[in-house]
């Protein structure tokens, strides 16, 4: 018997045949703007707050401070969560940004994928974790020279999550239309792909999502139009386009 | 006269007009989430359940254990059959990621080509396999930096599956729109050619499957819907678009 | 509660549900001739002249007496309100082209990111800024040779503009129709994407407006006319294309 | 009076009004699966057993008795041909591989251009051969890093068969859209042009062929559907599509 | 008040709102055969002939005697102008090719930025030149390797015509659909963008003109068709496409 | 006043409102197959038979014996006119494959710019030749392994035509949509362009040509059809498509 994660997002469960596959890793990939963060924050909020799952928030781009403020415009509050230990921010931002930081869990030692990796792992142990989100991976790209390096940056973060048996979101950022990765290597070491999409139709921009792949399940194949309200992303009901 | 391997997917034998050709090696082509490795999976479970024919299932992505996982979703018991040397599981996705694995069949000495080569030629002789399935093809390309060792790559495993006369299939993920391959030569060294679909059409996404190469033998041109169900891929009756 | 900060364009301020958010950096993306200058000096000074909000102009494109120049044709006086400690122009754009400069704040040692953010910290203080504008971004490329560099320096200029808390806009000149900016990293460490067109219509270009993504709070995902005229850019009324 | 050279594919004489140029090489350009492979072998098969034209068949891809057998699928007896010193099948596909092979015709110390030239001239001699096939020059990439290396190449090959004045097929696979070969260079070399087509129309693969360009010679510019049946290509009556 | 300057053609100055901007750089963009060198020559002429606006011409294709020989043709007689000093060629299309040249000005150290920089300077100061046109400046990529170089160079000269304080013309031929220029560096540092258009309509070649761009003014937007006849390049009345 | 050419296309000359203009070069431009080489060959030929013009053709593809040998079905006599020596063609192909030739004119010492030039001019002058073409442009490209150099050479032999005072034609052979040239540096040295289309249309290809460009002449902007029959191009009576 399949166990299963609930998303948290009003809907998608459904989409998904009963939430995300417990232990599998899903890419959430889409353009600027289209809520891939948002996304992450309350698949994390849900599982800390309602299903006593608690959840780490890997941080890329925005500084941890920034995170919080984004949630509580959501009404997740992350300090308190934080606070309860069932939330852990991990600042890779700032050392990426080669930034002091004072935030608890970051990479003191300067950004580098082996360390992003342990301080994951022990952020993960800390608090018994079961949820994950990295935001995003395309802003590993900043750090490395070569595609190749990016791609086992990559490649290795994604063993790390498989090792650790946890219910994982990566994001993507894409910025042309071809596949749903910025280094054409996301989608193969995901276990589940979604696709966010803000496209314009008739002169207004258009939010949606698609489930493409979700191992070891069978998942709805429809394009969904979503929205973004005062408590994140929810699937319209009636669903189809 | 040509010897045909039954492909196991209901329906499919009928397009490729009575299975695939005895010993020829046949790409599987298609973006993320088509359902490539269900097709390998399928393939090789109603080798070694149905026809007495073993195989080898030798995974670039996925760990055995996810491989075997998914397999049981759909029925099929990998365990059971590996038991019974009707099956073997090389893990070349352990050791390509430098990470330790419990396997019997996995790359002990480090990811190479030419050892993967031998695990392969070994696990054939020692269940005498008829059947081989190799995914991906595209996953070689995070251990190689040139193109042209990626590419040296795949021409020397298509001629190690000529050599051992074994059927096989090798998965190739496209990203974007040019050709069947990801590396431009899979389709090349491949005696056969199936791309299979997952496009969106009036908000939603429907699979289809056309064989477009076969070898030695004719074949429907028509392009298929699909649907993967609980028993994995079904070519729809009624058959065309 | 989210504190807003007036954007000085008649209409903007009601698309992005109140102003910008404080604090934040935006980008404004866009084509040759698509009003990415006039907006950064129209959100100046509406901050320096009506809203005594300070603001800095780093301008890496046009020379200091043409930005005062053009702002005049807009019934903007810069020269005053730089007399006042109400608006500093930095001049990036002489040393980035090795000439010689009398203007009071620019980069005296020659074209190089720390001292870019250097003279935009010193001058952020020294007037207690709120606004800053950079123009453009795209136009770091010509003193940087490899991709990875002016990524780098992007992110260097993006971490600079959170510390300060300063709320920003950046323009990014786009070429082709492959995303939001030059470098692909843009959109990633910007909390805010307007887009700007000029596309023909009818034998006619024709400007408009979106707002893509904003951080922290919601927004229109209307397309808006806009026109540029005597006084600026202004969103038409009726507001849908 | 030009000399023509019958094609062996019923319905193409007619379209290159009255066969191809005897002494020119021609480019069969197409996707995978389009039937390159088959269009040669047919047209060795006619000069062999019908014109009494001994022919060569160069294979970079196939080994030579997967050719043997898949000619058999049509009928035509390659090795009966072969015994007869009608047809010689040169192996240039093993040592390319890196594989021993106990071909006769074969490039014994490694794959090289010169090499595979002197083999060419060799066996060309040797049964005085009038037609030459050349299967395909897009696998020569595999060989070779650099563009140049590989036009270079090809050119030299070109240079040989205007030499040898023989009558030439040399197939390319393209990948894309763009032109009618691989590295862009084929066709330059090329005294005439066949370009192959499988694309989708209403839900299934239809086959054509075009004449591009034919030197010496006026020829049909119609695109004409075709079949590959049990005897191989055959230009469909009644012609236009 | 802004002071204008008249553009010498036919209603273009009423699509400036008054002619060009005096002091500004324009880029004049457009594919082959648009008429950018004869918009460039009818610029000088009625400045040098009508306005009493001496001008350079900077040749970075053509020789001054093509230049001299196509001005005839629409009764531009230019050796008279540059006799009456109210005109100056300068050869760096010579020097470019490495071919001598009888001409009075000319770069005789070689072509060299620096060195075409100190001859524009030299030939503006000597008749005090009001106008300068720079055709072509995407003729500087053929004397250098490296895209940052060809940038640099572009920029530079645009840094000197800004010192200058001309009204100047730069063309720049552009040969795909992405953007206005061919090293995506001339628009930024335009302030003013024509583009030329020649498009086939129904089976004939059109010529259009829209301005994208203009510093310091307002413009109008819309596309207008051009014939260019014996006296250079016109504006059809009625103007709207 | 402005002397002409007559092209010895019928029904080019009034497209080209009376010919070619005496002294500049054209690229002819054309994907594979569309009539590049007759073009050179026609143009040369009517100069020569019937206009006393002397001509050099500059073969770069194909050798002068299969030159010869095409002009013949055409009935255009090149063996002939070489011994009256109104007519040279200066075999660049061989010493580019790096073949011997027994042609009078050949570059001896190996393929080189330099010595390319000084064959075009030795040739030129020895038969005070009026016309030059040179077949293909595109060719140069084999023998230079980085773009500068392509360019360059390109660029100093437009150079020589432009010292020579001849009329020109060049031809460049395009494999995409993007532009009029290989190398995207032709069309900028060419006084004239003239492209020749090959385009499918209702199952046909279907042969037209245009005049893009044309220094120091008006000429029509209309898209032509023409046939190639067996006396060469033909400029379709009725003339628009």
């Amino acid at each position: 018997m399949i166990e299963r994660i609930k998303s948290g997002i009003p809907g998608l469960d459904g989409i998904l045949h009963g939430g995300f596959v417990k232990g599998t890793n899903i890419l959430v990939s889409g353009g600027a703007g289209t809520g891939k963060t948002i996304c992450c924050m309350q698949f994390l909020h849900a599982g800390a707050a309602k299903y006593d799952q608690p959840g780490i928030f890997i941080t890329l781009e925005e500084k941890p401070r920034e995170i919080r403020r984004e949630a509580k415009q959501f009404g997740w509050d992350f300090e308190k969560l934080e606070q309860e230990n069932k939330l852990i921010i991990v600042d890779a931002a700032s050392s990426k940004a080669g930034l002091p930081t004072t935030e608890p869990y970051t990479l003191r030692r300067g950004f580098d994928i082996s360390t992003l990796a342990q301080e994951i792992y022990k952020a993960t142990k800390q608090i018994d974790a079961q949820r994950i989100a990295i935001d995003s991976l395309s802003g590993l790209g900043i750090r490395f020279e070569s595609q190749t390096a990016i791609r086992n940056a990559i490649f290795k973060l994604a063993s790390l999550l498989g090792e650790l048996q946890t219910t994982s979101l990566m994001t993507s950022e894409i910025t042309g239309k071809n596949g749903y990765s910025r280094y054409h290597v996301e989608e193969f070491i995901a276990q589940g792909i979604i696709v966010l999409y803000l496209n314009e139709e008739n002169g207004e921009l258009r939010r949606s999502l698609v489930v493409r792949k979700l191992r070891f399940s069978s998942h709805s194949l429809k394009v969904y139009p979503i929205e973004i309200g005062n408590r994140g992303i929810v699937i319209m009901p009636g669903g189809e386009l």
